[in-house]
């Protein structure tokens, strides 16, 4: 599957930056919120006409991961689809933060090991798009087949286009998986050519034993790829050998995000990883990204550096389900607005 | 004046903990999200009952400063008055923020040089609690006389009990003032024991040449403060002698909020400086304050070190207002909500 990404014309950023220069306040003086409205009217293709966040989205990727049979995580694979159901009713962090900020959701079981059950109690919106019960465990074969990669690819078009309306301007990525962080760590390693040990971190939370055996099965995978395909840093073959369902499918869904020219919004060390291998395929798919957090797992800062990154938020968060993508939402809104409504120094009759 | 602040009650703690610990997440996921809900339920020491973010304001205290005659700021002291006029009718960063973050706004003049004209185009409250049309050079001789300072006093504390309404649970502290991050620096020198180069930066973008001016005149300030008062170090001799009004109705409007045991929302340097005099002077003031942002002033970060301050952001803020407390707010927002309304795993079902 191909996607037509046009890059942002950045032939209107200087009329861009001298709008932001004329408001009522010293150049630069609000940091990387003007860095942030400058990106969005890059996005949106305007220079003096109010730019907009209508119907913001997150979507929140589901998927179980073969590896986490090998006690990598807290919790058992079981709990990705009681999570699941928590997003559905409504009870979980992600539910909480998207009504407090005025976000909507919809839930997608990109691969979900235990049945989702839809019942009365049901208020988020749900789509299946489940490829298998899980991947295999990347630390001993392929965590998908490429027919299942293909399918992802689909999937992750599809998700955009049955979930996001049309007037929709920002789309978020979260995601809930056992176990996800060792997939995104293992993509990180072949990705970024480090080894195993500066990849891995402790998730939401696992000690110090767990901490090594999943640094093992990590580095252990990486040299399995490396060994056996030549073209064992491309990144489709990255997410076949050691990835996810719902990474794959969070990584044609940010195409498709781009390819729509709507802003992307990203959460933290797993839906990074989708975005960094989004980039890897189409670079200028970075143009329509805004990093929302660094997260509390060691490698998030590295990954971001690898993209020259520089995220909004630095809560110490580590729960995933785009939780600190929602949480930066006011933040573009307040890009927005400044760049919107803020005097110029002339409307004003302020003269420094 | 005395004020009468009690210590938040402590003793609560483990059951705010507990309720925290409960919701559907890994413990201590939600970063300073966490700490934040903690210090709230403390607060308003409920553990049960729902947290509350009723009625939010901003107090921006404004005052001109007679050093910045001698060329420490990027503009003249007119411009103080110019900018509270912007506040007035709606045109600055402080009141599209307020405005996008449902927050009110209120505008004190602690002494501004120039006369502020209210007019048909009024849309922001206004109180007139004017010292003087600005200190003396605190580089010459002492800002205020003690007299004015006992004023300031009275006038911080009329300022909540004029502006703040009775379910207000959030006051934040916002600020204008050419020049008065030269007297934050200075005030900061003699709180912290360092000389004058470790405390100033270049506020809203002076050069070089001003840099060094500024870094003299503090200097020879602090020498001029330690060398004349045997009480050289306590905080009503350094708002005497190298404080602003703007700083000391802060301090005594911040100790106010926190008798009546409500949330103390702090922005930048400027803010922080009166937010350290009010420790300093009551040191249980600080369980009401929640630190908002670490500004690009490169000694806020030492500033709020000192208080053992973890700061929610850092987006390279330098504008003052109260532009970065009310940015925070959103997640004050959500640290409530998260607090009150996340699921259990008791109640989702979720057995990790």
């Amino acid at each position: 599957m191909s996607f037509h990404i046009p890059p942002v014309d950045k032939s209107r950023q200087p009329e861009i930056q001298d709008n932001i220069d004329q408001k009522t306040k010293p150049p630069g003086a609000l940091g990387l919120l003007e860095s942030l409205a400058r990106n969005i009217a890059l996005v949106q293709n305007k220079v003096s006409e109010p730019l907009t966040l209508n119907s913001p989205i997150v979507l929140a990727f589901a998927a179980d991961h073969g590896i986490a049979k090998q006690g990598v995580s807290i919790a058992p694979s079981d709990v990705t689809a009681q999570m699941v159901q928590n997003f559905l009713v409504g009870g979980a962090a992600i539910n909480v933060f998207c009504k407090t900020n005025q976000c909507d959701l919809a839930v997608i079981n990109a691969g979900v090991k235990l049945p989702i059950l839809l019942g009365s109690q049901t208020s988020v919106r749900y789509l299946d798009l489940s490829v298998a019960p899980g991947t295999l465990d990347f630390s001993e074969c392929a965590a998908m087949t490429n027919e299942q990669l293909q399918y992802c690819f689909d999937a992750g078009r599809k998700a955009v286009s049955q979930l996001v309306s049309d007037d929709c301007d920002v789309v978020a990525f979260g995601e809930m998986g056992i176990a996800n962080t060792s997939a995104a760590s293992a993509m990180l390693a072949l990705l970024s050519g480090k080894t195993a040990i500066d990849c891995v971190g402790r998730g939401t939370g696992i000690d110090d034993r767990q901490l090594q055996t999943k640094g093992t099965l990590i580095e252990k995978a990486r040299q399995r790829v490396i060994g056996t395909y030549a073209d064992a840093l491309e990144p489709l073959v990255i997410l076949r050998e050691v990835g996810g369902f719902e990474i794959a499918q969070m990584t044609a869904a940010m195409l498709t995000v781009a390819e729509q020219q709507r802003l992307i919004l990203v959460d933290g060390f797993i839906s990074t990883t989708a975005a960094l291998l989004a980039c890897r395929l189409y670079p200028q798919a970075q143009d329509y990204m805004v990093f929302s957090h660094c997260s509390e797992e060691p490698a998030h800062k590295d990954m971001l550096a690898l993209m020259q990154a520089s995220p909004l938020l630095q809560l110490g968060l580590r729960l995933g389900e785009g939780t600190g993508a929602v949480l930066a939402l006011p933040l573009l809104r307040n890009a927005v607005a400044f760049y919107n409504d803020m005097a110029t120094f002339q409307s004003a009759g302020v003269k420094v």
